[in-house]
């Protein structure tokens, strides 16, 4: 299966926190199918934005530099739009628990107050709102599935739940065409890697690179599914232009979710030096951690054909490639062995 | 069962909402057992607020008007408290879809700031939050019990949902007392009855006091189950006071729902005068109409001993006797039927 979306060809599309990981991937995608991409960021330097991620499109791509919180500027920008990829998001679950306010701005108050602007003034527009398995909180039986209780562990999990709901009852109610993904782990080219705060594969890969051991909190046992980022996003696609989709919560997942400990071992094998080591959860990260997790996208592939590509070791060995060329874009070297 | 509720005597307690309805009769309880009752309102005109709700008690109760969005108010008067009823909150499902904002500050934003207040200057106060059956959404089945998925179906379900979520948050994560009861229609004594803003059924009781037909909606036959205020004040007073509460989520509920023409019926043969009249669903009703509920409130009745204990015909009869005393602090008359 390799859709054309030829549908998305001449198209215009917004794509909020379209310097970070996964909206920076979208927005070369989607200029590779001939769409016309505006890129909203609000750089904030604690968050995912990188203006590198987007440096080799200088031109092919309009950049706004904004704050999904700036009512009047998305009131103006999502106008015209075929599509809006909202993949703007405080994503930090230890930051929404020690100061619980900017998540809920930006997870949920200006998620509602884009749709907002979507009804009034762009009720045509095509959504799909970047969710995250997180909502499901400690999993009672995996895979999980969409049907599974929602028990969101932090405030990013509550404020991000509210977001996707919105999203669905303007489907509902004000017929505003909007999906949800459900995102798993996310991991490859472009994510921030200077730190844990986007995901702990950033700062591993990052300390690998460095030559500094991975730590691996607890037994190392925890199960997880990652996603390599082209998967991701072609869900995006997907649900974006799907007729099926709107109205719809899907989960993204793999086909071969692995422990921790897995996957730190993997890194080291594949990069060929350096090692992991377990150390002891911290004790703010054992309070809002869930145990094992595997999602189940059964529903994404019976409806969309949706399912992932590319298996965790080709996946982390492309994304290896990529920080040793380019990681002097992503952080500042702090020793002596980064290979860049 | 009549519980002696001795552990209020001598605590302190505030209720937010405490004009409204439920948090009057609620702040006069906690008067009767031996509670220094602070009442926080906010007397916004559209919501419950009434200082006629509290007019008896002169002295007895110390009454404060402030907007639960104002943190720096509420940072102060959840101090010193040993409880926090907390009841505030916009209640207009349809105000919610036409103006989404106050009820986003109100019923999530609000309620995470009072949270991190508790947290940090009262980390020992015990907290009840006033939750709404709506965020079941349409049943999927009936009795809906606390494990009914949660589906709201307007904006203000979204975001109670959120605020009962956070304190389940602060609960379990940081050990703040916390529980919360998810409301089905209550009606008594001081509820607004001046128009349709807080229950149909104030609507309709004053209707038929002012010589007016009784509108059902629809075909009247929808079934909802109604608790006579005095049991969810009971209910309150348990959640609040029992550990085994905290952190938990319990449904109220009736053991006798009835269909809304049984409800038209019944307060028409109580009254002993007026009729009512079956009208087409209103299409911003019928929008977010859910159709049949009754709610499962076995959970509450094993762990706490809860039932309601006031059948409808009674409580209706009660709720019929105040208004017909008191209406007149209430609405203004319109017709020359009022009895006052």
């Amino acid at each position: 299966m390799k859709p054309e979306h030829s549908a998305f060809s001449g198209s215009r599309a917004l794509v909020t926190g379209g310097l970070g990981f996964i909206g920076s991937n979208l927005a070369l995608r989607l200029v590779e199918l001939g769409v016309e991409v505006t890129v909203v960021d609000s750089l904030i330097p604690e968050y995912g934005g990188n203006p590198y991620n987007l440096a080799g499109l200088a031109g092919g791509v309009s950049i706004n530099i904004t704050d999904v919180r700036d009512e009047h500027a998305m009131k103006y920008l999502v106008q015209r739009q075929d599509y809006l990829f909202n993949l703007a998001g405080q994503t930090s679950h230890l930051d929404s628990m020690t100061d619980p306010f900017p998540d809920l701005e930006i997870n949920a108050r200006a998620q509602l107050s884009i749709l907002e602007s979507c009804r009034r003034f762009n009720p045509s527009i095509r959504i799909v709102f970047a969710s995250t398995r997180q909502l499901y909180g400690k999993p009672r039986y995996t895979p999980v599935d969409e049907n599974h209780p929602l028990d969101p562990v932090d405030v990013n999990g509550i404020n991000k739940l509210a977001g996707e709901q919105y999203h669905l009852l303007y489907h509902r109610v004000h017929g505003v065409r909007a999906s949800v993904l459900r995102l798993t782990n996310t991991y490859g080219p472009r994510m921030r890697v200077k730190d844990a705060r986007q995901t702990f594969l950033g700062i591993w890969l990052r300390r690998l690179l460095e030559g500094q051991p991975i730590a691996v909190f607890g037994d190392g046992q925890q199960i997880r599914d990652f996603n390599y980022v082209d998967d991701a996003v072609e869900a995006l696609l997907l649900a974006a232009s799907r007729d099926e989709a709107y109205g719809e919560v899907f989960n993204l997942g793999a086909s071969d979710p692995a422990s921790l400990e897995t996957v730190a071992r993997l890194l080291v094998q594949l990069s060929g030096t350096g090692r992991y080591e377990l150390v002891p959860f911290p004790a703010e990260r054992k309070a809002i951690d869930i145990g094992d997790y595997v999602g189940d996208y059964g529903k994404f592939e019976r409806l969309l054909g949706w399912r992932p590509r590319v298996m965790l070791a080709e996946g982390l060995a492309k994304t290896l490639a990529y920080y040793r060329s380019h990681g002097h874009h992503y952080w500042e070297p702090t020793g002596a062995l980064v290979a860049a």
